[in-house]
């Protein structure tokens, strides 16, 4: 039996981790998170793709280039959260089960950022626990995917 | 005496026609559209190029390198609709008639669907004839620019 | 086999065309678009009743009355389009399709004019294109009815 | 060592799961959810403890006796979710870590529910996994808390 | 000692300055605009490099990629203004001070012009004083860093 | 003595009943409903009279009409209920004792059915059960009108 | 010399004037008001005609058949000054100096009376002096149609 | 054949009616009303229940401990009507036909007062009628359910 | 018998008439408008008394002064209109009947200065007359006083 | 001459005063607060009593039961101050004089602190002032009272 | 050692206490009220200085002129509260100790009334109990600054 | 040739400057800033003169003084930068260049203080940095005004 796949998306800026305010986003950099999500992934079984961009339209690209080749993704608009109806939009056309994520915990800052226009596609979103909301996402894929099969 | 020349723009997310939520799109792909579309143009008389991106930035590109080039245009700006004042300043500043396009009565969706913040640049919208749609803004690009000539 | 038959509604002022604010409307006046319309409609191979009212109940009356004996609607809800909810709710009692038109581009007028509380209830609208946005929905109309048959 | 101990609070009508309404909330009933809760909590060796109620008053009490007793919390606040600013000084004034967990995905739900005024003082919201979001805040609870301690 | 570095980014459309809706932006083409900034750059003793973009992605790659290298920005992020949450984000993460200018007194136009998302993660802004805007926006660079040092 | 008058007014489209969308209005048309509400003012000892319109102008024209002449009246604004100021002022002028009545919970619609310009000059509002409104609209116009003399 | 001919309208329910909410309208009825109209217009030398409708389109009607008849309306829209864009429409096609009067206050009175929809394309607005009001607006129609004869 | 059994809730701060705020509430206190609850149910063949209480927790407890023991619930939900979206939650979860009723005409007086959370969730709301308003809602149950035996 | 005394206060940069704004606001200056004041004033038989200022303060203190000294108040507030509670609670405060005027139509300009904060404590309000405003002004506030008289 | 009765509410969370966000609320314990309060009562010969709940239904019994036995009440209603209008019509309803107290200044915190729906039926508020606000309270009351006597 | 030395502002329309609306702000004029908040201060052992304008420039100039010579300020701001940041951002420059007071309770008044401006850089908001008000001020001021003095 | 003048304005509470929360507006007093404006102008050889007052109404006196008399106007309103239409009035009669300046970045701070009722009267602003502000200003005025010259 084949292994689960996963696509990991960063999306604008969260190459600057562990650089950028990290009062709010922690130490670690995106290498770390990336090896950290890599380690969950190989004991979970999955098998795992992480992609990241600054480019609204190339992360529409890369979601539609995943239909039928991954079984999951995992989502962190950054501020794309906030206003890009065009990723939400991708997410709902590819019916892929999309997680989305946030290393903060946005219902506790500014106003604008509570309010996320992609979440509404997909089938929950995990947001403030640092790296470990990647972690938790994984594993909540792997559970909601296999709901069907006990 | 020159034929005139439209350009057609796709916005993010139409290359998944016909894969993507089918009760609100229909069942037709994309390439169907765009047959349809050269028909209706060949009918007409009418010179026509198709463009379609998932990149906000090469649609401006595309919407600037246009000038002095087409007679009008015909633009379906997906989800960048509702937040692209980008695209909408491309349009203005290029002075090139153009008409907005939806396949779905946008005035009928969620409440976000419902405002433009390209058509007040636009000669006018067309929306909820699914592919018709583009046919009407053929005619309507054809109709008004005749207008003067007569 | 009949003649599709349509019903073109021009709700409140529309009789003023040519009178009435020229720099937004235009010089032609209502008997010179009701003749376009006519000529229009012949070339499709269409059956068209054209009616002209001030009054929000003859709207609905002559919509109710339309039950049956039309195969589709062509509504110029002129002002009424941004309040009158009982030309919506009329529109969506009869079952008949209905195509918004307007001769201005109302997503480039005042803000009020943007929203019409009659579109979510039709199955497009076209605005913009003066007396061609007439000739343009009796051509939506035709296709989309057509589409089943084919 | 001690183990970690885990508060999790079931706010309104958790108690009527598995019979009220589901399509949303599914066929699971809260006996299942906290069977599957212990479950969980006894693979990740933490110590657990449930309490639900209708009250908001009884859920504020219960907060309150956590202090010194729990190491975190896992906080599911039913239609509490929405309104009650006591509940949430309750959590921010007892200063154990919580989590604020959803069985649905209230991003995509009615426009009242997207909103949260407990989750500003939890460290993190996960919000539309069913029974899984429980097992997902759990080891949130130890990764976070572990996280000092490596 | 070096010079200070200032990076000069132009967002969307700008590259159609004096093409584009002159009675708002005025004549001057961007070569002139851009010759202007780098003739006042040289009486000032500042080493400039000036970058347009369209797409809202490259601008943001720029960005983090003067991290290090230039001592100040300066940004007229055109339409991006109102919406990209996502440049804001990497104005803060990058820590490099930057001045918002804009042609026109944006305080003065439509309502949506009026507000800057980008605007809070600057030191200041300067807005509607044509090319001079730029002029301005050295000479503040150059202030506020020297400020330190007397 | 003399038998209490009522005065029922149905408002727009309310002559479609039992064609216009049965889902939310039910089966029954206006015919059966104005038979059942004449059966059950025989049966509470009313004089009843019954007036459709769709013409706003003349709702109010019966209204002012019915001045000294009955003693209750029931209304059924219809789409009227959502914007004609004309029609309160009319009750409110009238100072006859009014009850709102609709057949559907106003309350569990669309955003903009909840609010009523009407209610607030009537004695109540009785929403959401079917032709049965009318028969409690009835009574509770009797037991009203009636408290005053026990 | 002709005399200056002024159309005086009022809107729905103002023929309820003297019966209808006295503390807010006074105790003069229609009559006494057309009467004291009359006879200030006989003083200032014009030519007056009254028409009082409940119905938005006939009003809309009465307006349109004053082109070319009438040098000035006086214009007491009762509630439809509060939403009636089609009688604002008419106002504005018709290009004749309009007064809008009020009986009360409008500005002290409940929140939805304090805005006109008409009014902006009026000539002036006159409200809070009863029957009055009428002949100020009488008065102020001389005065403007006279300023360009001195 | 079973009596129908109703379930009457009385929300906060009813059980001081006839002493608290008289103007708007009336005179007869909540013993008054209930016996007059009993005499309509007995009147109409229904077996009554009664239940006040000040605690909202109390009220959601009391709903669903009526699920399988009632066939309809009558709720005042007095001052819960604007904020309680847990009773709402609640009385949906139970799914037992569920009346609103007011003795006071809410949609007359303050703005909070005039919506509520709750009725969305119920068949229907009666709101004006003093005590009769509980009369009017024994007789919707029994109409609405009588109307699938007929 | 004495002669009715009226006090006219002139707001803010009312001393800038005729040269400030012409297009909004006509070619007479303020002395013109002072002279044809006093003109009518004689005319009608009531001593007037004209005040200016720039000062919120200073207007204040001329509508205390006026307490027992004059019989009616005509006010242009100019800018003021829009935000100064402070000569609101004056006008309230001293119990002399008070006309608001405006020059221009101000329910035709921008947004904010459609609405008057000072015209609720008002008798009434006359807008969009040019200098007659005023003699309407004098007019109504001797038939205002005129009618307890007869 | 008896003494004045005064009943102190202390509303949810308060019994966590000295333990939780001391920035804000201070160092003293909920213990010390009610010895200064009965301290302060004795020195103006004052009887009071002191109740604490974190149960909305609770204090609404409580302030119920008060009513005929105490002679002014001291409410400082917590988070319940922001959304309870079931306690604010509670205080109306026994008609007992009532003062709002805050520990904080409300004024100057989050925005939805600043809101009170329970203040309007309050005599008055005190805001901001430690513990010291319920001696200024116990103050108010009595001078407010003894007004009548003198 | 030194007296304790507070600056009491009244600011506009106070000067007509006595005259102006006495069902909201009672019987007493000022004099009255000052003369009482000179007792309370003898009696407190305070220093007291009381200014009153209705010039918003006049009272900023004297608050600034109290630095290095007042302990505390008390300031009724009348209608300036709610609209003169000015005064805001004066009391926030001079770091004195200010409370805000008022004679009527501004939370149950107008709308407008309900919102501070100011407030938000007082310590304290004391509201609704005459010219009590004031000493219940004089006491906070005080209290407050004795705290750090025990 | 005569040189440029230029007449600097300082709002309220700008005499508090290196006194006054120095955090956001820094060390330097107005004297300091003063100096500083005068030795840049003379730099530039522009002409200067400079003027502080707390007064809306000096203010507006002092710009309605300076016509024909200064040729650019460099203004700080303070906090009237967010409500005074007066002055924006006075500046739009006046005619003269008008620069506005911020010491702070106003688009940073609190909501209220990012939108300017000031600014759109004005040729352009500049707000964030510091004193350099002024300097900034002066050297926009001599180019733009310079402009035509060239």
């Amino acid at each position: 039996m084949n292994e689960m796949k996963v696509l990991v998306i960063h999306g604008p800026n969260l190459n600057l981790l562990g650089i950028r305010e990290k009062d709010i986003y922690g130490n670690h950099d995106l290498s770390f998170v990336n090896e950290y999500i890599r380690q969950e992934a190989e004991t979970l079984g999955l098998e795992v793709e992480i992609f990241q961009s600054n480019h609204e339209g190339e992360i529409i690209d890369r979601l539609q280039h995943a239909m039928g080749k991954v079984d999951g993704i995992i989502m962190n608009p950054g501020a794309f959260t906030h206003y890009s109806y065009a990723i939400a939009d991708a997410i709902a056309g590819i019916s892929i089960p999309t997680v989305e994520v946030h290393l903060s915990n946005i219902h506790g800052r500014e106003e604008f950022r509570r309010k996320s226009v992609i979440a509404p596609v997909c089938i929950g979103q995990i947001s403030g626990f640092a790296h470990v909301s990647y972690a938790l996402a994984l594993r909540a894929l792997l559970e909601v995917s296999g709901k069907s099969e006990r």
